[in-house]
């Protein structure tokens, strides 16, 4: 069993961190850089759009290689849709880090979120690097701070777990907030842990974790150019290396998905001007791949956020949203329910409207926190899905986003 | 070629409609019918949703027939989730009437939309059928507005041609205008055209002009429960029969299309809350199929709406909505021009970005019809998708709906 751990991506042994000012954004901090004591073992998973921006497509490298040391990432600008020069621009920073914390640059990641198609400014990375080293610590928290973009608040999880007889930490930082949807949406995340787990077990366990936890999120439907999940493991727990069907990945694993999981729904409840945080759980599906399909195509509804919003028990468009998922489902056998602090109405049986009360409805639908059931009643496949209401704060805010 | 004509659903011989306010709604018109004097060759095209309302089971066994004589519509309840009940009541409306028309309930088409779960009042419809029957005239503009929800305005197109002499005439009546989305979006559509016309050959020629048109808008992303295109093609013209592959099918399908389009963009500009209306041409695509996934990926993009809603030319969103579309596409050949009445600005060259007049940006984009362009330098395909800006309004409209 994992015990959730005040921290972030400093708390497993080895690693420290920076973030700073470096005037790519007006005031905020905007550049922030992660690094092992050691060369760790790495694990990435990347955006699936196919304008990808040109450090996920470094650091694509980096993950085939297997080994980095440390991640530099800048937030307001997203160094996509920025041709030949955007690449150059990433390779640089990771040499002018590289250089700075005595390592190769192909161990050093690059991430960018912010803006589209304005080149980088280089003069300022590297002043912002040059910055970061001297300022790298056990604290996360600026780090954190440094790669958000529109967030309201800065995001970190962190567990332990005892393996054989050795304490092993895990810890991360992400950041959100629109652009957010299945396969992996305008969101980077920096997972730390000092387990010692081969490149290939890692990559795996990341793949499927991602699926589960920030592969079932959305705020917006939209699939960004620079998504990515990296993973650094530097051993310096002194554990066994973790080989995949053991006992010790199973714990290993319930960690990972745990801090990975706490992060992404950290995402859904920052959502761009979201108010309030929904949590859909399809249970006894036909498979798990209806119940992810069915589950997301709910949370990624403009009808039903918008249904949210209003505090509407609008359970007529989330069968509707079921309906066009694509998957196997049989509306007529479907329940449906919600819930909140305040309690719970079923709205639905087999597929038919149940009488309730309108009143009940709204008072658990004004909680802040909102979980709709759908029950299939067909197979015993599960899944859960998070996502936010939409809002004039999420219109307002996309508005206007450049200027 | 085709002419343009002021007039709809009872422009075409020998059709009548009608309009009234049944008391499903408050105080809007809320029933229409439509009916042919003679028996009609039909075709129609239905929601792809899972989640079918009892109407359009209903509806689906008479295309299959083939032959109809009048089509009942009733806006303010969609009959979708009200199980056997809903199915009974589709049933007795076409029957109610059938019986007063002097026809069989075979060839009744019975349309709903409006709000899921509750069971029509069936007294009610009974009531508005025997009200519409001895209203119906050749004017057919209280039918168009009977079946609006939200829409702000009625939709009417009409068109006529001469094939072999005989002036064939094509009028159609929709309603849109939220849960717009390719595949059918609660839209109702019903042509009627005096046309002599096999089943066949009309319902192959709905299919590819659905495709064309009414597949090709977006409103918000969702597919509703009640999508219907129905048509009726009554022979009265007097022409020889349209055969496929003729020239007479050609000038037939190019009237056609007009008052399919004609519906569908009418749907469009009238979205839920839409302040601007936005036509993404993409050009030179591999194929057509890749060029409408890429037309329909940016239309349907929250991100690309909110943008459009804050004249924000932010040509980056929509790169992004045609990466992650799933189209087979270089993003490093695309070429990005956005127009209005106010000129043109290219935004986009080779996949990256070119300097440009924020100024003159913003003054094209204040317009209220926008045309981006994209083009692939790929192949020789081509699409175009309709689609709205997403605004404070969509959210309020949406998030108090059901009160």
């Amino acid at each position: 069993m994992f015990k959730v751990i005040d921290g972030g991506v400093t708390s497993a042994k080895g690693y420290s961190a920076a973030g700073v000012h470096a005037g790519l954004k007006k005031s905020k901090k905007d550049m922030a850089m992660v690094v092992s004591a050691s060369d760790a073992v790495t694990a990435g998973v990347y955006t699936t759009n196919k304008v990808k921006a040109a450090p996920v497509i470094w650091d694509q490298g980096i993950t085939e290689n297997g080994t980095a040391k440390a991640i530099v990432v800048n937030s307001g600008n997203a160094n996509a849709c920025t041709g030949q020069k955007g690449l150059l621009d990433a390779e640089e920073t990771a040499e002018i880090a590289a250089k700075l914390i005595g390592t190769e640059k192909s161990k050093v990641y690059v991430s960018s979120t912010g803006v589209i198609g304005v080149p980088l400014d280089m003069p300022k990375i590297k002043n912002g690097i040059e910055k970061l080293v001297p300022l790298l610590s056990g604290n996360g928290k600026e780090a954190a701070e440094a790669i958000c973009t529109t967030d309201t608040f800065s995001k970190e999880a962190a567990a332990v777990i005892d393996i054989n007889g050795k304490i092993v930490t895990i810890g991360g930082m992400a950041k959100g907030s629109g652009m957010i949807h299945p396969n992996m949406a305008t969101m980077l995340a920096f997972i730390t842990t000092d387990a010692s787990i081969g490149h290939e077990t890692l990559q795996k366990l990341l793949g499927n974790t991602v699926e589960d936890t920030f592969n079932m999120i959305s705020v917006d439907g939209d699939t960004s150019t620079n998504d990515s999940c990296i993973v650094l493991a530097n051993g310096m727990a002194g554990n066994d290396e973790i080989v995949y069907g053991t006992k010790a990945y199973q714990d290993f694993e319930e960690a990972f998905s745990y801090v990975l999981g706490t992060l992404a729904k950290l995402i859904t409840r920052d959502g761009e001007g979201a108010g309030r945080f929904i949590e859909m759980n399809v249970v006894n599906a036909l498979s798990e791949k209806d119940a992810k399909v069915l589950a997301r195509a709910v949370i990624s509804s403009s009808l039903v956020k918008a249904a949210f919003f209003g505090s509407d028990a609008n359970w007529g468009r989330i069968l509707c949203a079921m309906g066009y998922s694509g998957a196997d489902f049989d509306p007529s056998l479907v329940d449906l329910s919600f819930s909140s602090s305040k309690g719970s109405i079923e709205t639905v049986k087999g597929g038919e409207p149940l009488p309730f009360s309108e009143e009940k409805a709204k008072e658990i639908l004004l909680e802040k926190e909102i979980v709709v059931t759908a029950d299939c009643h067909q197979g015993s496949s599960c899944a859960t899905a998070w996502g936010c209401d939409l809002t004039y704060d999420y219109v307002r805010i996309n508005g206007d986003y450049r200027s």
